[in-house]
């Protein structure tokens, strides 16, 4: 469980230095990927490495929160910028018997206006 | 640690079975729930409790996944569905020396269009 934390903590780091290396090695090989909100998977290390080699813009990656626990789970809250926008990802790990990770959840909430209806009980920042 | 889990799992039943009498006994009294996508933000036990009173339609809730980790924090991946429609609901607990729930930071994120020029790395469900 410890070792998959530092993976993953090892996992966004190597990201932000763009060390595709160092990435890779975080990962099991038969990693799966998965953005519910889209639908889409990315099945094994390398297409996988590729798909954020390739991901375009500036992108800077801030941990925000990490939560893990057992059996072999690890959660990250991290704030992305990409120039002025700013973007919250929320990553769902799970990992296999050596602590590399094995599937990533990956989640990319919008903003959105509220609902009427509520404004005797909230504050809006 | 394990008290804090045992409540954020009592929060969930008791949302889902309409117990606001149970739902209220998770929290602390100065409990802040945040939402991140909108700017809002519910301040102490007996308004965020009217809020998911008030909390118009048929709701239901099943946990997908528990995450719990030191020091005192908690996630939930939640399904939640009203009708045909369902939606992920991902949140973030800390509590108080009691367990008691002392922040609730919730993230609601929605289906969207993913982005071309990756089809040749994904495949979609």
């Amino acid at each position: 469980m410890t070792e998959l934390r530092e993976n993953v903590e090892r996992y966004w780091r190597a990201a932000e230095a763009r060390d595709w290396t160092a990435f890779a090695g975080t990962l099991a090989e038969d990693v799966v990927y998965v953005l519910p909100q889209t639908g889409e998977r990315i099945s094994g290390r390398e297409r996988y490495v590729r798909f954020n080699r390739e991901y375009p813009g500036d992108w800077h990656a801030r941990i925000e929160r990490v939560v893990a626990g057992p059996p072999d789970q690890v959660v990250t809250w991290v704030r992305c910028t990409v120039g002025e926008e700013e973007m919250d990802a929320l990553s769902f790990f799970t990992g296999d018997a050596s602590g590399r990770i094995s599937t990533v959840t990956d989640f990319w909430p919008e903003p959105y206006e509220p609902p009427t209806g509520r404004e005797h009980l909230v504050e809006r920042s």
